[in-house]
């Protein structure tokens, strides 16, 4: 006997998802199929219960910022963050005023990614204050008020959707020309209450990160979905990890002997080469890091009909400076990626600014 | 005024999670603050209401299970699914009784990691049906449940926490030498559920898999001081894409000319090598992709003593074995992977099988 299973996800996310259904306390006691044939059961758990006045206090408070920008991606660890921060850093280097909000409670990088470690969030009579990379770039992450980083967030869903709501609802963003938003991977309890509590607020649309890895791109299939049902634009989808690029002057060679034993020949490789071909001094080591045999995203974009924003190649150099909290852009060593990025970036630009010719 | 804000997460788990804190309904409503000053209030949250009727249940299901692991990761994209899928490889290898639990509810991996991509799940009068890879090797993951592989699951904590006790309460699993559960990133509704369904039926603990980043050490850090909290032993820790190793044959070499234009220089390369010295052209390509500056995942387990289990390089053709659903084992491509792939698994057998000497 074949048969689906009675707990098998259905189809759209219906209008109103503060709508209280029945089967919510059922639901918290685990019993997830006291939900069945709710049109709501999608989303309704644990969603408010009836309208939430907390959303025209959002609205008020997101009426200064001009575009909301979300960075998702399906699977996790595909540079996300890295790409939430570059983007800041640049948005910022062209004097706009920008906010980052990292929504990724459990594991927020964004602090590092901006080397903003350590810092602590301030308070002032018109709420918290980010803590500012530059004049004009504030970010706020749980990550600002953990009293020790290593400190493990274990939180269910209610409680990270009630700090979520804090961030966008009682932090004093102040005018910034661009929230961008940083979200955990997934389609979950962060997703959704982002979604619902900026509704009101015109969210520009979703940047979504991948690989071009079949495991990533299949959880990209299923982000996209998110959008359509939710009702946000996607902006296009980006490709990272799409080569790994580095110096043959830096890479290092190595051979094992008929003992198995490593031999470091790094040496000999290049005074080969400097002897008989100087000039393949300067080349670069390419390697297809993630395997991308099925076309990878832009192939993918094609089939669905969503913009490709273009590859950044996995450049060493680019994490380095992640983990550093540093901005790539002015970074020499980081060339080969911060291009990449730019391009990407003035991609997006052109569709946020409507062609006002603005450009990294 | 510099002051932490209210909504700073506090310290450790309290002894029994299922207790009902009052919070718990204003928490709903998205009131975070409402449980301010309970013990209880981390985890209490959605938790079930009184003791849970259906936690006799696993632990009668489990009964049959010897031993139990968790594979956990601070952040996403490290290769747990990657890693939980071969070990689970290597133990059927053994002859053991494997099943393998994909708890990732949003991103289920699993099916295309073992090759199962299409497969759905049978239930008979013992309850659902794993799908089988082999005859000892059974797989359970929402992935099965899907009526289209692109179908966002968009699910809130409760629902989520719903179907990870189905498949610890109604999965005939039958005699099992080793449940092997792969959960998504972080510390949140999925580990405190699996943990809480779990605990009756002695765990034998959690391998956590890591990149060198020192942004994945972090949550590396979060993710052993969630298990100490719950109770749960660290097996150990995997550093997983230490290092790019790849054939010289293999490897593409690339310069930029003077136009700015890419030209492709591999063969000259080759040549210059195979008429002045032939013997490197067996060596290989090594490259530190991520940056483990600080020592890595190695120098991190002897700060906060917990066992080291080794090293895994990022091996292309290793990921092209996830993606293609094939064990690495066997494969000559992936023989890069596989030895180190083995020796942390026969690490992990010495503690589990306690010098019953099984290796892989």
């Amino acid at each position: 006997m074949v048969e689906k299973t009675e707990d098998a996800p259905v189809g759209a996310v219906p209008e109103d998802a503060n709508q209280h259904c029945p089967g919510t306390e059922a639901e918290q006691a685990g019993k997830a199929s006291a939900c069945e044939g709710c049109p709501n059961q999608q989303i309704c758990a644990t969603a408010p219960k009836g309208p939430d006045p907390d959303l025209v206090a959002i609205e008020e408070r997101m009426r200064t910022v001009k575009h909301k920008i979300l960075v998702l991606s399906g699977k996790g660890g595909v540079g996300k963050s890295t790409f939430a921060a570059q983007l800041s850093f640049a948005l910022a280097g062209l004097d706009k005023q920008i906010g980052l909000l990292d929504i990724d409670i459990c594991g927020p990088s964004i602090p590092k990614m901006l080397g903003l470690e350590g810092q602590e969030i301030h308070q002032s009579n018109l709420g918290w204050s980010p803590v500012y990379v530059e004049d004009n770039l504030g970010v706020m992450s749980i990550g600002f008020m953990l009293p020790d980083p290593d400190e493990a967030v274990i939180w269910r869903g209610p409680r990270k959707n009630g700090l979520i709501k804090q961030f966008v609802k009682d932090v004093d963003w102040g005018d910034l020309d661009y929230l961008v938003v940083d979200a955990p991977p997934g389609t979950s309890d962060e997703h959704i209450s982002i979604m619902q509590y900026l509704k009101a607020s015109n969210v520009d649309g979703a940047i979504i990160v991948t690989t071009p890895q079949e495991v990533s791109l299949i959880d990209v299939r299923k982000e996209i979905n998110f959008c359509k049902k939710v009702g946000i634009k996607v902006l296009g989808v980006v490709e990272n990890m799409s080569e790994l690029r580095q110096q043959l002057e830096s890479a290092e060679f190595k051979s094992v002997d008929a003992q198995g034993e490593e031999q470091d020949v790094t040496n000999e490789v290049l005074d080969v080469l400097k002897s008989h071909a100087p000039h393949l001094l300067s080349s670069f080591v390419a390697t297809s890091v993630f395997y991308g045999g099925a076309g990878g995203a832009e192939k993918m974009c094609k089939q669905i009909k969503v913009p490709f924003l273009g590859r950044i190649p996995l450049d060493p150099k680019l994490g380095k400076a992640a983990d550093e909290g540093r901005s790539c852009f002015g970074d020499r060593d980081c060339s080969a990626s911060a291009a990449a990025l730019r391009t990407v970036i003035n991609r997006i630009l052109s569709v946020t600014e409507k062609g006002a010719g603005v450009s990294v």
